[in-house]
């Protein structure tokens, strides 16, 4: 190029980094690599038979609208099928809560977008998903992060966070919490906690972002109420998607929230990508209609399930002395702690050397902490290919304890 | 809600409005009102028959990948499909300048989001596509019409406003342009007047973003080189969809420009919605593959023709005297101007009442200009509603005249 491009580029484009996982992922194309580092979904949990009978019948009898422009709420029906799936989750909603997005990246994107000026704060927990406190990041929005115990983020630290923020004259915007299976951490917040937080959350008047795409994949334990649900005063706003209990390459997500705030974001939308394509939604709401959901993720919770429990017998077979891990009743990932002053960076440098991948747990703090911390994904490998890898791993791990 | 949205939106949430023509949309559902409002293509266009096959095979041969997270960039085979596409039309790419986007409208609010800060300018034609102003407003970007005569935007206007601007310390990051069959005034810009443009942009080092969606949809006359083609210092950003070529239902677009440009591009995609359905980029793709864009193309070129035909000749028949329109050699629109005085606002709400709707021109002039002037779509609606849409509008509009 003639012309250099920075010179050109916004403040949010000069402060663009590329996301550390999708560098992985993209990095993976080894055929000898064993991956843990993508959040993905096991393909053998894919409807793929299902979906040849629906895209046909989709094509069949709605094909004039499904290759057409929709509305940049959603599909009707599909919706529709959202209320009635939330029903069962003890929800009572109409479709005027519902808006589909391209993926819930794109969720966490237009409510960026629409509440976070250059400065803003937004409170995250320490650790959480990067690709949501990326999408903040984008808008301006200064990270604060509140640690976790094994209940999930603290009420004390998070309400001290608010009184010092509010006394230096910050403006704090929302907290964003993923209360099921936590990204990384894997850890659900029991009911009273999230009542609690709510409180906070009122007390100080801050909205809070409910981050749940793995809510359906239980393996044990209760189920807790979605802080949606526990809400009085319509400050909660949880973002869904199909990415994890039916498939990624859909791209298709989901908002419940007060109709209010869904107005601005669906205003976001129609400049964003003026709608989620009408096609992908018209295949998942007869899926839906059809009850396959249900069926399909029965499947999937068993699948998952075993090789969680499988590459926790791995650990336990396999990692030194100094190693602990978490023991997650659902989602997708095991949070992993090595020892002290044990920097997973270097980890990961020597894990690849080996054709093991993984993500560093750093990047998921927005204080530069976690440096001992690393995010392990168990639904993507079959049980043989686990073990494997966290054989693989666990004589780096011990390299890296033991050449200290 | 028992809080105030308000409060919490950013300034970009606070100033965002519906998109006029989506809203127009939306509230068409009444089966008696004939809209030429919508760029909407025409259903018989969209190959139902050819995409129940191709769907099945993507599923049977590739159904993990097609239903699994795929890269930023997007689908390899789709964009070396593209690669041959555009070597078709005289340009040598590789695939590493091009991306998908999820729909053009993605592009440009990536291209907002890369490029713009509060305060910065853009350059656009007097009228223009009012989603790609709406999509750079997002990012605070102060728009500044340059007015077109018949051959497209007017350089010594183009060179004056820089001129000016940057006298007045004004950052001037793009100008946003529409080559081929403008939206809304059909012009096509010809060869020499694009070199013009270039070359104005190289001396005063802005960057163009050249949207080119009908592109392909030429009725007659010859066929005028990209701008992308005719840049030499890589300035040059191209938009592209199969929205109007094959199926908007699908939202594909692709982004062509210089790979220190799009590796930005890839960076704020990651945190808008990570990827593009691989699904429908997979079925797209072999749809090029099998040599059926070409085919179906030909057909809808053929349709569009007969019904921009259509519509003048009911222009012709219908409208009174002080009424005119453009001819243009492709695309989708008719551009009409009214005698001066005019309100197209104002007929816009005596036309709904007689079931027949447009848009406003006023809505693509960032200047609140063009009030006399509306915007008419030929591509979706059969020739007797043309027709008797055109006798509908033909008479609200003389009333409007003589009623002065």
């Amino acid at each position: 190029m003639m012309t250099s491009v920075n010179k050109f580029l916004s403040n949010s484009g000069k402060s663009m980094k590329r996301s550390v996982i999708r560098e992985i992922l993209k990095n993976l194309q080894n055929p000898e690599m064993i991956s843990f580092a993508g959040g993905l979904p096991a393909p053998e949990t894919f409807p793929v038979e299902e979906l040849k009978e629906i895209t046909l019948e989709v094509l069949e009898k709605d094909g004039a609208s499904a290759l057409q422009y929709g509305t940049t709420e959603g599909d009707t029906l599909l919706r529709k099928m959202l209320v009635e799936k939330h029903k069962r989750d003890g929800l009572d909603l109409s479709i005027d809560n519902i808006i589909i997005t391209t993926g819930s990246q794109q969720a966490l994107d237009l409510i960026g977008r629409i509440f976070v000026d250059s400065g803003d704060y937004v409170l995250c927990g320490l650790p959480s998903y990067l690709g949501g406190l990326n999408a903040f990041s984008v808008y301006g929005a200064m990270l604060k992060g509140i640690s976790l115990d094994e209940k999930g983020m603290k009420p004390d630290e998070l309400e001290n966070t608010i009184i010092n923020l509010k006394e230096l004259g910050k403006k704090i915007k929302f907290l964003y919490i993923i209360p099921d299976f936590q990204n990384p951490a894997g850890i659900t917040i029991p009911e009273e906690r999230r009542v609690k937080i709510i409180e906070i959350a009122e007390k100080y008047d801050i909205l809070i972002v409910e981050d749940s795409p793995y809510r359906d994949i239980r393996f044990s334990g209760e189920s807790q109420p979605l802080m949606y649900k526990l809400d009085k005063t319509g400050r909660v706003i949880t973002l869904c998607t199909f990415s994890k209990i039916f498939a990624p390459g859909f791209r298709v997500g989901w908002i419940v929230g007060h109709p209010e705030i869904l107005d601005k974001i669906v205003m976001a939308k129609q400049t964003a990508d003026l709608c989620t394509s009408a096609f992908v939604q018209k295949v998942i709401a007869r899926y839906l209609e059809k009850g396959l959901l249900e069926k399909n993720l029965s499947k999937t919770i068993a699948l998952y399930s075993e090789r969680r429990n499988h590459m926790i017998k791995c650990f336990r077979k396999y990692m030194p002395a100094g190693v602990s891990w978490t023991e997650p009743e659902g989602g997708l990932f095991l949070f992993v702690t090595l020892p002290q002053g044990i920097d997973t960076e270097r980890v990961f440098k020597k894990a690849i050397e080996k054709n093991v991948a993984f993500v560093s747990g750093s990047t998921f703090f927005c204080n530069d902490s976690g440096h001992n911390t690393m995010r392990m994904n168990f639904s993507y490998s079959k049980p043989e290919v686990i073990d494997e890898g966290i054989k693989r791993l666990a004589l780096v791990i011990e390299e890296e304890i033991t050449g200290r």
